[in-house]
């Protein structure tokens, strides 16, 4: 029997900006038992997802659904629309945008890095007017694909696509745009169809609020028409016969049932709620996390306001203090998860985690977990980030409705 | 289909003192299936957590275990030991207490009702020597049980239940001694054989930390010979047919079994604790609650810190401020419930639980709860309870034994 | 942790007549997080269920909900309607109606108890006809209830209870009409106010597809006007305060929140599917078991078409042989579980459910089980009793509606 | 709220040959909360299922486990050995080794397709002899590998893995050896390391039970030697960094870490059964399974009894019936799901899946259903397939040991 009771006793506090906690109702959906994947209730149930993960993305072009976790939808959609040799200007926010650099290179592709030199280009989204200047020096069109990603997940800094869009419009560049918000998605603002983004890459175990296992490719029409010259190898990843079959609600290999249940009972959680409710609650806790920081007299990683993450905060620790350090302290002392820092920022810093399954009280306790566990690590801190916190959060009122329902 | 979604988002924190918290390991295991609960597997099974909860009540006599609430292993008590008209003592620590002596009432017997006057006997234990002087007057023997809580809920207060057993031995009385520790087992210390208990009444929703549905009768060879005379009709409650069955591990009727798979985890889960770990870390959270509620400039219920509820905190509000509309707040604003006061306590206390699956982490969501709820309903606080408890948590080495396994 | 893995592989068939199977949904939905049973959403909940049990017993008069097993609910009948020494005429059909009877005399009663001789009124339903000749007798109505068992759960027969109601009446007798449908409760059609029952006691274990745990009192006006000058001692049972905090939803005492989240996903599921289609399916079920263990050669327990139960089929093995040890080689052999013989049957007959969730391929896997078992345990048998259920089922229609939706 | 109550009652009978039914055991321990794939838990947590798994595909070599379905895991198989336009040699064992040529196309290689010709290659397994002859012509060692299915799930056919081998070595040619057993893998016999296999492709919704989504490549030192030099593009595919991770216990993007619990789960029943078994009970309930179809005089797919399938059986219609109409009757009057006829067979067959959470009376239930609808839908069978299979399933004893613990 498997026996996972590694803590004494109590709720551990997974507070690692993903996978992100599971909701019961989401655990419990994905307990149904599986059906047949050819059947006609299977063919109702995916119909249901395929049409809820649209207004999730805000598109109305398909949204492929891959039986994989995140990673594989990156390469989704750059095999899908690229081809051996071909040049993509990628930028780099953080970890995540490396790995995703090192994948273009690794399929034969020919990245191109952006970014801000050092830790400063970690600390701040992406510079759209650096990518429309290397565009408009790209006069014989050889760049054939922008990717960057929305929500780093590595700093906590969410950058502004649209800018990005805007930024390729404006010099009249034809590369199509592909975005990452694996971390993004059902947490901060989103919209594929307005910011006029060709492939949307994201995953399951963050704002969806599922396990990992599933994710996604959100396409535009100028995508799909590239993907019918693309000579990328592909056979898994393809979007052609998925997109055929996903008209009457099936898959052309098996799908991952269970997954695709919980994904059902996440779109009924967030839809009901309201995806602008999802947002603001969002907005209201990292706003309360960054309170605190800067109470301790610690630095947030994201050094400019206008792109601070509702996802996810970095909190950089004070010169010589190893931040794995402090986050073994809180994991031992308090049963409670934080991110490493990663790539650049390994021991500089740590992240919390408050999204998807987070309210004000699993924030309080996040924090109060943190500000004990900074001074038990010897860190002086300048005052309570965790009183300020107390402070922002009774002064928001609370917009979230409430639903009370039996039925 | 049920739905139960009345929050927006995020975790409900059940800070009553009672049903608490069910750990998703307990929840799980009582989605076994059912099984026939007269097959070989039944068996094995009843014989396992028989042997289990007596480990809980510290006793090598038989436990009784209903498949009934708490309320009716009151009557159980009662009925089994007692005949119509029965004299009986019983003592008024608070509204449990009341309730009790209200069913001995209905039941025919004649309990008189010891205890100090007003509210002031609702803030104090158990006072033992009332209880000497009272049986040393009864020369007769006319009293025929002495009735007592452990763990008052109403109140917060934990009586001491060695004291009585030596008050009435003191005095040479054979009264029986039958104590209520509904919701101090597996929180507080508890010696059933030890302290010579005659019956000890408790429940499954509280440190044991299932949901309601099965309570005790944990007996002495006395009670069991007092069972034999006594008078008061019963059937359901009675213990001779149980006992017997039980001796292979059956019940005369159709036990709860879905239940008794969450007690065979449950006990799988403190006894793998330690006893002594899970009271230390009571103590510990309750602790640093009492800090916080005097932090606050507020006042703990119960008022000998000799006997302070390791299971719950009442906490009294100022004078004028009704403690319902306190709660009221922080039930809509952060999606908390607390105990309201019950009894002659109604509007002047809320109650804090902090039992069974607690921790540090939960403790301090609460109490940020509390103290943002106060200030919001216009409390003005002495000072920051929040900051008291990290600093009392903070100082206390945490004893409580890791275990990392996956086995 | 808890394992329960007994079998080498694959589904335990639980053919016993209770507990039923429970189904994944009700497990899923008893897993629910245990909510605060006096906040708001609790009594949405209560007034939820208290009002679909209503249409299960088909009454507009209260439902009692006790946190307890059946045999409880009996003894609440009892208890709240009669005084000590009352005269009762009680109804042998078999070992349930000998253990109802034990349990009055238990608790100061004085049970009449009427029957045909022998094995012989346990083969047969209750005859009204001597009841009313009884009561007949009964000039000075020293009687003052009438106890009969509706689904005698022992036997497999289900007695006509209007006919009872038809004899009380026709002879102008006021005793009480107290009727057990544990076993019946939404497996055969029942109707409390239309038959005129005072008292209709009910478990959830069987045909609402719940674990042991709770169990229930429907009651008529008359019984409530008994209640209020019957003397038998009850506190935990007493139906008044009960009644009344049930008109908000709430209980006086901790309700068993979990089974209450299961039986609303059970009231769900039956009342989806239509109380009379559930009748319609247990009646085609028990027809086709019927053919089959005729066409073995072997006889069904009851010996009257008019009042073969829906729910179970008695099987008498040959003379001489010993119906247990065919359970074992079943048991041991096909992992299926079936009843026991108890009481004047022990050994005499083994018993088949198929009632709750139960269908037409669970139905043919027991048939089957039964159909090798006794072969395997030496008897000869006529013929092939699953070739003759197989047939049975195939000409009935399959009237039952089904559902498709995805929702 | 997800409901999936399209069934009018009872349990669905799922006998497609995969996905199969999922345990109640694995969904629950799926339904563990997800934890940092980064903590010290998961680390123990990965160690422990690699190492597991090695056992079930009993090899001392790495396996690697995708969080991808098994498509997924066909295309590793090929992208980490092969190059562009690589010539392999393939063989038409039935519809799914088809879709494999077609992926192995899709990706650029060069697949040339064996087999008998027309229907007859797809009722009898891989002819070894072929490929000796096919391999000893090719003198240049142009082909660099040989695919082939064991046990193919669009006609329940089972090839002799060994003899492929034994045809490979027996020309001395140094072709690659690569092997789908998706649906073979704990179900039938299978050793990756004594039949000298390269790679193993295999799944996890057949014979481990669980729900689709992670998929799994056993590898040996030769093919580990020859991705190093494999052109093909890959990234998430790639097996280099994944090995070097796995080592203790991660891997290099995020795991499917519920699915991983669920594996545990499965490796803990699959070897407490003990594999040879599990194996022996595949082998028992596929003998009752075609004794069945033999005696309806209806013929199983598979002509060559030396390598019929342990997992599911063919059944072919009549000529002129529509064997999709046969299961459509049986979905919708019993509730039961069977398994299509791919490709060549399309409306020529149907396929029982016995495999995985499958017992006696499992399949009892099934070839009841598939009887009585045979039957309905207007097809004279020469006999009761369902009495042959008792009299089969009766003679042979059953050797699986019986576990009694409670633990």
């Amino acid at each position: 029997m498997l026996t996972l009771d590694f803590h004494p006793a109590g709720r551990h506090f997974l507070q690692i900006p993903g996978p992100s906690p599971v909701p019961d109702r989401i655990l419990r959906a994905m307990s149904y038992p599986t059906i047949d994947h050819r059947g006609p209730e299977f063919g109702a149930l995916g119909l249901k997802v395929l049409s809820g993960i649209q207004k999730i993305f805000k598109t109305s072009q398909p949204v492929i659904i891959y039986p994989a976790s995140g990673t594989g939808a990156w390469e989704a959609a750059l095999s899908n629309t690229l081809s051996p040799g071909d040049h993509v200007l990628m930028y780099e926010t953080g970890h995540f945008a490396t790995l995703w650099k090192k994948m273009a290179e690794a399929l034969g592709l020919k990245p191109e890095f952006l970014g801000l030199p050092g830790i400063e280009g970690w600390r701040r989204g992406v510079q759209a007017d650096m990518i429309a200047e290397r565009l408009r020096a790209d006069t014989g069109h050889s760049i054939k694909a922008v990717c960057v990603v929305h929500n780093e997940t590595s700093t906590g800094v969410t950058s502004n696509i649209a800018a990005v869009r805007k930024a390729i419009d404006s010099v009249g560049h034809p590369a199509l745009l592909l975005v990452d918000t694996i971390s993004g998605l059902a947490c901060a603002d989103y919209r594929h169809d307005e910011w006029g983004v060709d492939v949307t890459v994201s995953g399951s175990q963050k704002g969806l609020m599922l396990p990992p296992g599933i994710s996604f490719n959100a396409v535009s029409k100028k995508a799909i028409e590239a993907s019918k010259t693309a000579k990328l190898p592909r056979a898994f990843w393809d979007w052609t016969e998925i997109i055929e079959m996903n008209k009457v609600g099936y898959w052309p290999y098996t799908p991952n049932t269970n997954l695709l249940y919980g994904l059902h009972e996440a779109l009924d959680m967030i839809l009901g709620e309201g995806l602008d409710n999802v947002f603001a609650r969002h907005q209201r806790l990292a706003a309360a996390c960054r309170t605190a920081v800067d109470t301790w007299g610690l630095e947030v990683q994201c050094k400019d306001a206008a792109v601070y993450s509702p996802v996810l905060t970095g909190v950089m620790t004070p010169e010589g203090v190893d931040a794995d350090a402090v986050r073994k302290v809180i994991y031992e002392r308090f049963n409670m998860s934080l991110g490493t820092g990663l790539g650049k920022m390994k021991g500089r810093m740590f992240r919390i985690g408050h999204l998807g399954e987070a309210n004000e009280l699993t924030l309080m306790a996040t924090l109060a977990g943190c500000e004990m566990g900074l001074k038990l690590a010897g860190i002086k801190l300048a005052g309570s980030g965790v009183a300020a916190a107390m402070e922002n959060l009774s002064a928001s009122g609370q917009e979230t409705p409430r639903l009370q329902r039996v039925s």
